[in-house]
């Protein structure tokens, strides 16, 4: 990496792809990279988050927008984060086929993280990933997420603007909805919008926003409580609905801009990027310690002959943790 | 649930299914019912875990295995766990096709788990609900995960015999097994055998396997290392190669029941739960004083305006929690 760098602010795929190795790894070498970075690097980004139950149409949709934003000239960076997977760096089969058809644009560029066992949340290296992605000149991020789950949802927290996108087959999307994904939500899309029950769908995902709207301007005074979340329909093979898409984007992109909104929400996402990365530090800890610190032979021992209960092994175990370390 | 404890021992679905919210849910009401069941509940039991990359066709395979149970007279509980699932309880849209499959049969239970945001991993409720489970006299319980990612391999550990399911398609199996599931294996089995290149799978799988042994021989003496792991065909639609797989896992089981190596395994699957646990009980104190503890609060207002760079809060609040809690 000694002299890559001057080739990552170039834009050059491949010296960004080694970079992005290298901070997805962490460490010493990753903190040296990530030291080079301007501090004003991520003001013109926009990180757009795409989420949604798996089959809701997420790829090809963030296929659509990236033409889109293609068309209009702007450099493109797709992260597909599946926590899921112990596979990154490389690419999943779906953005295989993807960058084949993109093959031959420098001006797209797509990368698969998944959690390759680390410890904690993926926050971290994808926020990274981001500040590199954002030196190589990617201006638009497109941060797509398999599932719905907690880690998806902690990975959303690094996100201007967060996608959901739902379809109208099954109750699961609602539910999906209701469990959380829905407060996180900057932009609500029915997505296989020929399939019936879509404009019902978009009704009711309409009501479910005026709640929160409600919700919102109790606490909120304003600051984010003056947006008001679209609801679009789309149907991705066909492209209809996605300008509209890439529309509402830019609004909210506008939106953010405006009385120090984006620096608020971007501080609100660093304050869960360093409680994520506490939690992380003291559970590796607690591994460290439960390996090395020979206090917890005996009950080990215990454990595993079924001498003593774990919930009671538990208990001393975390006497013995919380005591002179 | 005051009264209905005499009905899950009679193995009344409904009284199990209700018993099982209680165990998932976690807390004082749980660790009561927990308190009722007997201490050799699981003696006769026999947890089998399935594992394997999305679209291996686990889901087929447990449910051929379900079959020959049930032909055999056994009563067999399935648990399709999805740690990046927020749903629980009920059912995914897989299991709910297998359920009318199997609705008028109380021989037969179906159960969804997912991690429901929860804090640390599945495994201590999917432990639970196997307590219950074996309580309720289903003595095969078959523990299905989606996905090959860390979590994953986490509730590998409460199962006594491990099976990971690939198929002859893309090598990204090849990969999964060597990232880490091929270490837990007790049981290969490489579906979809009519697909070309089964046969030569099935041979690299050996060869993995003889490599494996040997080293296995090195450090274990003995205990576990005269189990070589079979790797079988199976073509799970058309049945192909199911009835060998059944046989191989009660050669397993019986495996395991000499020379007391069930004790012996389920006892490190007891030392993995109480290092989770241990981990999630110190990550909730940390949640909680994050929340609590006023002397962050100026450490936080600075990672929002950007005054302090998240790496060094982090050193400062680990210094902060770790001193005087």
């Amino acid at each position: 990496m000694a002299n890559g760098w001057s080739q990552v602010l170039e834009g050059n795929p491949r010296a960004i792809a080694r970079a992005l190795s290298v901070v997805e790894q962490g460490g010493a070498e990753a903190e040296r990279l990530l030291g080079r970075i301007e501090q004003g690097v991520l003001q013109e980004v926009h990180v757009i988050g795409l989420t949604g139950a798996p089959g809701a149409g997420k790829s090809s949709l963030s296929d659509a927008l990236v033409g889109l934003f293609r068309r209009d000239g702007e450099r493109v960076a797709v992260i597909a984060v599946d926590p899921s997977s112990p596979f990154s760096g490389g690419a999943v089969l779906g953005d295989r086929v993807r960058m084949m058809r993109h093959t031959l644009d420098d001006g797209v560029f797509i990368r698969s993280m998944g959690s390759r066992g680390s410890l904690g949340g993926l926050a971290r290296p994808v926020r990274d990933a981001i500040k590199v992605l954002a030196a190589g000149g990617f201006h638009k991020i497109v941060l797509e997420t398999v599932g719905v789950g907690q880690s998806e949802l902690d990975v959303m927290y690094v996100a201007d603007t967060v996608v959901v996108v739902l379809t109208p087959a099954g109750g699961d999307q609602v539910q999906a909805a209701k469990a959380g994904v829905m407060e996180t939500a900057d932009l609500l899309i029915v997505n296989k919008a020929d399939l019936p029950g879509a404009e019902r769908m978009k009704g009711e995902l309409e009501d479910m926003v005026k709640i929160k709207q409600s919700a919102k301007r109790t606490w909120d005074l304003g600051t984010f409580s003056e947006w008001s979340e679209p609801v679009l329909l789309t149907s991705a093979p066909t492209g209809d609905g996605v300008e509209g898409v890439a529309q509402a984007l830019s609004r909210h992109r506008a939106f953010l801009a405006e009385a120090n909104r984006l620096d608020l929400r971007r501080g609100r996402g660093r304050l869960q990027e360093l409680r994520e990365r506490l939690e992380e530090r003291v559970v590796s800890e607690v591994r460290r310690l439960w390996v090395e610190d020979t206090r917890f032979d005996e009950l080990k021992q215990g454990v595993v002959d079924n001498s003593v209960t774990v919930s009671r092994a538990l208990m001393r175990a975390y006497t013995l943790m919380t005591h002179e370390h």
